[in-house]
């Protein structure tokens, strides 16, 4: 597997994309549109969250039918807790984006991403189609980027490639981040575009899979979106051998599709609102995977450990208070805790004599918080923004 | 049952106290000594951490003889963390307050709050103990109050009397905010005293009671400390004819318990790090207690609410987006959010038209937040402080 220099969802052969202005924002780009020059199996994660937002309520009945051809994103809104009127407004534009493309209604999928609570401006989306269907491009993947963002400081894109017997596979994908904010709150979307030749089976398996151990693994403040959305289309123009699942094709083509959604999630984390710092956040020697999973994530999104990490303070009472609320078991004599790979607590008391070479190691971007619980065999590993007074700055001053 | 004008735990009779500084802060008072002059029954509630704090273990061990007379409590180290050493410190001091004071060993109790991870400075504590043993008096209750305060804006005190069959029956408490702040990090500690006759059984089944409805039904940031504590003594000077459970009069002393728990609760809360806003989040409607609890406790930790309330935002996406996500059952076309009483959120649609008079609503100190599950009849109260740019900047300042 090679990772691409600049890649792009336009990396795999066959995906155009185009973004513009329709009116939603001020100003930005806010509408964008992803298409694949032939049908494409697809598949989709959603947000666990109860209220759903319509789009992820439309989308999820459309990917039943396992294909897709095109995929309509606007900023600006979430078209979510607008009810049976929010979701005919996202029929709407799933209709009248196949006619502007002539591809079936059942092939466009819709996002949104922006405040919840106020009805789609669905007209400036719906027409804006046409000048954005005429305008698409293999070299518009930049603008799609940017049009989707919301505070990102900087978009997210990546692309790798393998063969599999002698053809080229390509997989490339565009992200925005989880900043969950307003006027533009809620929403991490990411789009997936490989020219794969897979089943739309194997395709949902592997999508799930690379989600758990990419996207369901970061935290920025801890706060579970109503519209977050990973799609990927997978078109089959690379002309390989159709990938099974529990092949080794399957397994190379599950190692890129991770690798491209673990490097956007780290971009999500580190573009995080307000954060100077990405804290890795490792649990060892659980007792179960729930339990490393419980640890790890009281640790990463515990406003002290945020702002303790945030203010460069090796002060790892705070990392052993979360690990003892956390449910997980483990016997205090036995836990270990290491700042920067340098153990901090043992045997129940503080291991460290002289912080000095600490506080130096914690002024780096990169921190590394590990925990062994010395209780069995299972680990979790959570990537984490710090928690900066420029959060709840960006996330108070709304009006 | 009657509050008392600036009533303290010397309210009661038979209480005095005594607070000085001893040298593990710079300047500040940081010991105290609560003392009965007669042994009284005694109970604790405390942390559910699984890493508890020596004074923590120490006292847990104590109160199984289900009597006290005397409380040792230091501010700026909570002597916590520091294994079997710390244990032995803590008994230290359990001793030497025991020969000062004249009581038997196994009736004087401990408590620390401060920074984690470093060793009780004993002989400090224990050097002030004649003098503290000497000075106790009747009228200490106020200095007493700021001793235990380590970023407390204001000291927290309250009592309450009701009579029992023409016996006067007193209860006062004092207490310290859970702030979780650095450099006196980390802890909630409650002090009860009352003069009611009444066993130790009992007394421990009302003080659960009332800490339930109390203490554990407030959110400054979510966290939770390793050496929380609320410890009740009852020295029966008021005569009352035992107060056996299930009585009319036990009823009236769980009230007047749980009255000054909740009082002092709510001061917590309010003077919460950089908080601005007293945040009541109730939820109405659940299935079983536990998801209005969840339900509750979702909204009320959530960061993006607590800006939200601080920013005096009517963003109330936010909060159906906590309610979704917090594993609580509801249909969608049922919830009703409301703010400040107004209903902002029915039949899966936003409900207010016009959001002026919200704003306006969002400008009171005391802010409503209610959620009607509709989903059955179980209901959970939380009070939660905002988050401010101050909070972050308290917990990220350190060094």
């Amino acid at each position: 597997m090679k990772e691409l220099l600049n890649g792009t969802i336009s990396s795999p052969l066959g995906f155009k994309s185009n973004a513009m202005h329709c009116g939603i924002k001020r100003k930005r780009p806010d509408v964008a549109l992803i298409y694949s020059i032939v049908k494409a199996q697809a598949a989709g994660v959603f947000t666990a969250n109860k209220v759903k937002a319509a789009p992820v309520i439309v989308d999820m009945q459309q990917l039943r039918g396992n294909t897709a051809q095109a995929i309509v994103v606007n900023s600006g809104n979430a078209n979510c807790c607008t009810g049976k009127r929010g979701e005919r407004d996202a029929w709407k534009v799933v209709e009248a984006a196949a006619r502007c493309l002539d591809v079936s209604k059942a092939d466009v999928l819709v996002a949104s991403t922006g405040v919840i609570g106020k009805f789609l401006p669905k007209e400036a989306i719906i027409k804006a189609l046409p000048e954005l269907s005429a305008g698409l491009g293999f070299d518009k993947a930049q603008e799609t980027a940017g049009a989707i963002m919301t505070t990102d400081k900087f978009s997210k894109q990546t692309a790798v490639e393998f063969e599999i017997k002698g053809k080229r596979v390509t997989v490339g994908a565009v992200a925005k981040g989880a900043g969950m904010i307003c006027p533009d709150m809620a929403t991490m979307l990411c789009f997936v575009t490989t020219d794969a030749c897979i089943s739309a089976k194997a395709l949902k398996k592997a999508l799930a899979s690379a989600v758990d151990e990419s996207f369901n693994c970061i935290s920025v403040d801890g706060e579970m979106s109503t519209n977050d959305s990973v799609i990927i289309l997978a078109n089959g123009l690379a002309a390989n051998e159709l990938i099974k699942q529990g092949t080794p094709e399957w397994n190379n083509f599950t190692a890129a599709l991770q690798y491209v959604c673990l490097k956007l999630a780290k971009m999500i984390v580190e573009d995080g609102e307000g954060a100077t710092k990405i804290i890795q956040v490792m649990v060892e020697g659980a007792g179960t995977k729930k339990e490393a999973c419980q640890a790890a994530a009281r640790i990463a999104n515990s406003l002290l450990v945020k702002t303790m990490i945030a203010g460069e303070n090796p002060n790892w009472g705070r990392i052993s208070a979360c690990v003892g609320a956390s449910g997980a078991r483990f016997a205090e004599n036995k836990l270990e805790i290491f700042l920067q790979k340098k153990v901090v607590y043992k045997n129940a008391m503080p291991a460290l004599k002289t912080s000095e070479t600490l506080i130096r190691l914690l002024k780096e971007k990169n921190i590394n918080i590990t925990v062994k619980l010395h209780n069995g065999t299972y680990s979790h590993t959570i990537w984490a923004s710090d928690l900066t007074a420029e959060y709840v700055k960006i996330n108070t001053e709304y009006n």
